[in-house]
């Protein structure tokens, strides 16, 4: 039988995404699509692509199920969880950052959900904090170095698209304004930086500093970012490094060719390329924001923590073009 | 066991986008991406979206399979099944122009691939003529009023991706000229016309005319078109009309909301608005063009052909945003 | 000595625009930028590409001036001119279309400011109504047709930039939306029908009918049309006839190659192409939106209707790519 | 009476942008249009935004002029000086990279071209070395901080347009491919690095090494910087170091608001941000690359050497959407 599946915050960009990805999931059924604001509509016509996919009504009344998702905007999660107990035997996959620094919450105890690293624990869990999506591409840049004791000082630019921004209009999110253009934001204080270290320095013997500049891009999916490091190690080495530490994941490539952001739009993928010169190496990395980087990633957490393949509901055909 | 499947001109958009949904096709194995001019290479490295997906070496020595792609450029699949003849029970699918309107070739006679009006001929053949991508969307969007004796003059304008140009690099694929850019092309002399008035006029009691303005987009994937008719119809006859005509088809939809583009990117549906204002009614259609309006609907037909559920390996995550 | 200039609503899109033109025009000096809802602001804090150029404060304290342009929404110019009465002397631009369709308010009798039919008009008047962009890109496209009787059904499909939805941030502005994405709106009842039929009716002999399908382009600037029309006339005969009509006409272009939109992005300029085929023309038309089709054609009305020449701040060097 | 210009190379991109700015220029005329590969050609038949603006015909046999624009692909000049030896007393300004590095070429002694380091000595020279796009955007974020002795170790990525790889067709300027997409080139080893350095470390009492990842976007027109550097100044220390050393620029602005790319677009101004946080700062700065970084900055370094208005021809309008 079908495990059925709630979903807190449908009606939003990482909420609806998950719903393109489960209305195809062969072990799940979604039963509760949870929305305050839109109860009542289906989720069909507040998005038009998933008639015929998915016409389930928003309801503002919970209902029991085996597998529920929060994707409520950050720091949202908490209070709702208060507000509704849920059975510690449901397991709870929060897409906000609530959970991400501070794991332990009423009787759970969060996991950080990014198999690559967590994988074991995942799998024997019943709360799993999903990363952010700019936490995601950046940490797989930087984890196989960090475990080699091979970051001190990193510089970062990411790129990510206006999904990232949410549904919200925002006079950065209008079309006039970002169609064409590129824009800085939350230079060195992007609130992603934090989740990143707390990871690296937990698998590096070194202090890891982390200086990220986030760039506003001029598509709506993807995530591009380079990494900067001092290093000495050849390319080869390097590489190596990096095939060793990601022969289990499932998701997680390194290329021996180029790198172009739209290699892993619409797919749970990373893509890892690394380039070194002179005493520097540069690693590049891509994600879709909304997969990999949110409801992609919840989903593959899911997979594990319910002992079905990590890549159920999750061979998807890549946009390409 | 799975039937083997060749794509003759895997090298090209239509060939690759064959496989990215064959790759997670439940019935079917690839074991023949054939490519003259790319002999020898990893289809991964001309398109390594598809790293892990299918990472196939193109070849130019054709092997025996059940089903045969043709992903050549216009005209050239009456050459290529002459030099090389197909032994008549393989499923040969052409998704060239070769054959739409000339259905007699050799000892094959080729049926026009769009399941909407053919789907019981589809079922029972060996030769598939799969449509145009224009041709598909304007069909769809005007089959229900020919059958029903509505059409005369139609004035259709619509919308191309430049993926429709293919990959060759033309100054209007450039991408600084495409950008941001509108332009028209072969105006009233788009090569698809005739298909579409073939059909229509099969359908239609009157004598149809379609004056066709084809548009190229500024977006890699996607076609949107609108056709105006004169017509005394009320808007609740039209659509009652329309669904009636597609309560069958599994990737046509008649929506009561607002259509936009992306609602169809990356998956094989159709979708249609209707419009009516004093005597006229405008018809707008959308489809992704190389899916419904090529290697999709040629998987479709081959769903049909083969006896499968039309659906699978159709069930594709939308791009959505 | 310069004239002065007021803007009200200067806050808006083509209120920016016209600071942008008239900042580097030699003969006026813009003294008033009236906002109600900015004021106390700098207009460079709002359209940061005017530090340097214009760095104003804006007001809602009207003061005296010689030439004063409305940049209102559409509707609110009456209200406004009938709380702030302007003296006689004051050559008044509406931008808006309060006046383009009731030319009489209060003692004030408005030209409709299409320059290309209007100028002697315009060039002895105080009182000017702004043609609507889309007004502007078709009705030039069809005049010389309608002056020789040559007009009935006219079929036109017009795709528009998103700064034509002006700067309110509504779902079809937002940029996940609208990034690769086309839509059409107001089918067949765009509000410029009216203003576009009342001047080609003037001219013509015959009665015109415009079926209009507006849509939503994927950029930010530029109006790109194409109409649809019955005529035996040859290709020639009919280019000759626009060469003729437009020969004074110091903006639009009668073009021998390919139009494509950028061609007039950023410029003053109306370009025309003329196809031929089988019984029917098709005329397509591309205009700035924000120029010709508004703040450009603003300023061409105002150096008519103050005895300047006629291109005076207009020549503009174009985006191009 | 008006000096005579020859364009060499005037049917590429930087060629044609400077016959969009030299057009309306009080100053000067454009005599010869020099193309071996399109001569005997319209330039307005190959950018038909010129209609009207240049019509001039493209020559292969050289004329006598005043001044001398160079826009040939990067190490062609030489050659062509070399084959075509030019009068000491015409002005010679080259776009390409020839002259950057190594100043002295026959009885020639070339100037880099940046106004806001060499104004002076561009003042009273015939023989200026234009610099390049991403040279211009980075060397006008870092001069100020490297003549405070402040710069030691510098990270920079800088994203460019796709105008910035030129007309020629490649499988990186296709739209299909570029649309969407963001990817790196010429990881730390960009051709400009080497100009960059040479007048950073001719400032600076420090090695300056700089760490410089390039992206391509996903744009036509445009450059964006963000540079990371160690520093224990505060921003206001930085920001007034950055005032006094742009307050004679024309074209410099250092702004106290947020930058986006698109307030410099189609304009010759080049605008830097600053930012800091905990001991580092980022100094973010944007230009377009075919006007500051290219032929505006061409136009205003032959502004200054023929002792003219430093600003002649360069009011542009910004596209500012």
């Amino acid at each position: 039988m079908k495990k059925t599946v709630g979903i807190i915050g449908a009606n939003g960009y990482t909420g609806s995404e998950l719903i393109r990805l489960l209305a195809y999931h062969p072990e799940v059924e979604m039963t509760c699509l949870f929305s305050r604001s839109n109860s009542g509509v289906k989720i069909s016509e507040l998005y038009p692509d998933l008639a015929g996919i998915c016409d389930l009504v928003l309801t503002n009344e919970l209902q029991k199920v085996d597998i529920l998702f929060l994707c409520l905007p950050h720091k949202e999660s908490q209070n709702w969880l208060t507000q509704n107990p849920i059975d510690a035997e449901v397991l709870v996959i929060d897409l906000g950052n609530d959970f991400r620094l501070e794991a332990d919450f009423n009787n759970r105890k969060f996991i950080y959900g990014l198999p690559e690293i967590n994988k074991t624990e995942i799998q024997s869990t019943k709360s799993i904090a999903n990363p952010g999506c700019f936490a995601t591409a950046i940490q797989l840049a930087l984890l196989p170095l960090a475990e080699a004791g091979l970051l001190t000082d990193v510089y970062t630019t990411g790129i990510t698209g206006s999904t990232g921004a949410g549904q919200k209009l925002q006079s950065t999110t209008h079309f006039t304004w970002r169609n064409d253009n590129i824009s800085a934001y939350k230079t060195l204080t992007h609130q992603h930086v934090e989740e990143i270290l707390m990871n690296l320095n937990s698998k590096s013997s070194n202090d890891v500093k982390l200086n990220f500049v986030p760039w506003r891009g001029d598509f709506a999916r993807g995530i591009f970012t380079s990494s900067t490091i001092k290093c000495d190690k050849s390319l080869e080495e390097i590489k190596t490094l990096f095939q060793d530490f990601y022969k289990e994941a499932k998701f997680v490539q390194v290329t021996d060719g180029h790198l172009d952001m739209k290699q892993v739009v619409n797919t749970n993928k990373c893509v890892i390329e690394i380039e070194q010169n002179e005493g520097f190496i540069v690693v590049h990395s891509a994600i879709d924001n909304l997969l990999k980087g949110a409801s992609g990633q919840a989903v593959q957490n899911m997979n594990l923590a319910m002992g079905w393949d990590e890549t159920l509901g999750l061979n998807l055909k890549p946009i390409a073009f």
